[in-house]
């Protein structure tokens, strides 16, 4: 069972690499699994959404994912969501400067626990990590840096700004920012964003619900340097993101975004009233159905009060009746049951009705 | 892991029946798992499409699920697809006939498995479960019921007709081979269709692909009378139909029904001559792309022999190319690769260009 769908992309492109035109760019939509205990937004079961991009070193990849996540989440009307970045680099150089490439990974781990068991914790973890009161006091001084993006940047460059890595890193979310802010989108550095995975190397994404909504990442992503490498196939950088899509559908049904006529699931109900009416109340339905207009017919011909309640319960916007006289005359009688207007018209106007 | 979507749906159905409105109609496409030796159409992990209507006995639905599986496949192409139909009843009247109701399971899993051992073997395999020279005779008899539709119906009359069950079969079956030739569309009545899965009841269906593709089938289902009684909600009647996606995909794959023009992922190449150049392209493809026009920019500034092999590679259609000149003078170059045609717009105009 897949837990995500990167590294299977990863498997996909090592093992067909020869085939493909890079930069080879996919998308994904398929169930993943987790062997957590169950709860709301943490599920067993749960699709992912993948937008990938290999073979390319190119940063306008960056740009285009943002743009992705800003569009999905616009079209959805998930006002409010926020796009945070940080990048591999500047948490690399982090380390450097504390003293060290191999603090890396610890570092990471524990600045990614900070939103769940605070500042003081997440020293104490450093701690017990091997770190010293002299490195711990770095990390702190690097978590404090906050305030506007250009603010964030210049603390940064000013902390981590004189290393090689740290530089390249503050350059790049530079760029991004930059690019972003020229189609009026706005990125967030989070310079305590660090991701647990360690194949990233990059930048690093991540999206989050609408505050008032309490489920935290809807998607996240990033940059890996050589996530092929594992199957055997070497330096073929890419960069990707994903959806969360039930935590998306949980925010979304929270917030009622939901379109209200997402529930009428049928347009059109004919009413049964007998058998050779709904026989013939059956060809007209197939008419209406070849112009996509979604109906069917009442199952059995049961009393008219049923199959009102049928409708109405199912939120059908439209009644077609066709009893004896009708049928005998081609006629066939529309109501519509938000007024209780109702009009009679000949059966071969119906596929034209503007329902 | 599910095996179906239909034990899954009858646990949905015997949970929720409270709050449904019956007829509960609804469709699914899910993953299912096998644990079969995976080989060309039998796979570990597969995706099925099912379509279910509950809480109705009306033989209405029969022919409506008739109608979908006519309707996907000769949307697909499928020409030359069979559906094929026989009813549980018949096949308990047989039982019935041959001496004993408790006979069905034995004389159905023998008779399912006519296709892939052949009439001898089967003959032997209902010996071995207990059944008389006789009754074997009986059904041999009843295996060599062939010819026309009506044939078949007389054939089976005769045969099993007297029996009240067998009487209802052969009705249920004429009434839909009737409706659905109205719509000029063809069952195939199949006595020796039985279907391993006891849980059905009436009408059972079977699609299989064309002949000239030796996969078989790609579809199935039927009537089951009381499913959700197995998780304690009983007389809940339902018949569905379900869809196998992979096997579908094969079959159009080896019969090349796949559209040409299903490969044109990108319709446009916006090509990248440089920093300022690609980010002026940017700004136009994204104008195209709220047109609903699929298009991307080369990752890099590449040579144009480069450039114009990444789009022939990926069959993109169409190329805009904007160097230094085309920016000053607000235009851009539009190639169509097949023809070689170029002409140069003003990059205003782009977006209502006929792509």
């Amino acid at each position: 069972l897949k837990y995500d769908l990167t590294i299977p992309f990863a498997r996909y492109v090592a093992m067909n690499h020869n085939q493909l035109t890079f930069p080879f760019k996919r998308y994904q939509v398929q169930p993943v699994w987790r062997a957590d205990r169950p709860q709301k937004g943490r599920y067993r079961e749960f699709y992912q959404c993948d937008a990938d991009v290999v073979g390319s070193n190119s940063l306008l990849n960056e740009v285009e994912l943002a743009l992705i996540y800003h569009t999905v989440f616009n079209r959805l009307q998930l006002t409010g969501f926020e796009l945070r970045v940080n990048h591999r680099k500047i948490l690399a150089a982090l380390a450097e400067v504390c003293g060290g490439v191999d603090k890396m990974t610890d570092i990471t781990i524990a600045i990614d626990k900070l939103d769940k068991i605070g500042l003081e914790k997440v020293k104490d973890e450093l701690i017990q990590r091997g770190l010293t009161n002299e490195q711990v006091k770095t990390i702190e001084k690097y978590l404090f840096v906050t305030g506007s993006n250009e603010e964030i940047l210049t603390g940064l460059k000013s902390l981590i700004g004189n290393t090689e890595t740290g530089k390249k890193g503050v350059e790049e979310l530079q760029f991004l920012i930059a690019q972003l802010s020229t189609h009026n989108i706005d990125l967030i550095i989070d310079p305590t964003l660090a991701r647990g995975l360690n194949y990233y190397t990059g930048t690093i994404f991540e999206a989050k619900a609408p505050a008032s909504v309490k489920i935290g990442s809807i998607g996240g992503g990033g940059r890996y340097d050589d996530l092929t490498g594992l199957f055997g196939v070497p330096n073929i950088p890419g960069v990707g993101i994903s959806f969360g899509v039930d935590r998306i559908y949980d925010v979304m049904e929270e917030l009622n975004l939901f379109p209200a006529d997402v529930h009428i699931g049928t347009q059109v109900l004919f009413f049964n009233l007998g058998d050779k009416e709904s026989l013939y109340a059956f060809e007209l339905m197939q008419q209406l159905r070849e112009k996509e207009i979604r109906c069917e017919l009442y199952h059995e011909n049961n009393k008219f009060d049923k199959q009102f309640k049928y409708a109405e319960k199912k939120n059908i916007p439209y009644v077609v009746i066709i009893g004896e006289t009708e049928m005998t005359e081609k006629k066939c009688k529309i109501k519509r049951l938000a007024t209780g207007e109702q009009e009679t018209i000949p059966s071969g106007f119906l596929k034209n009705y503007p329902f």
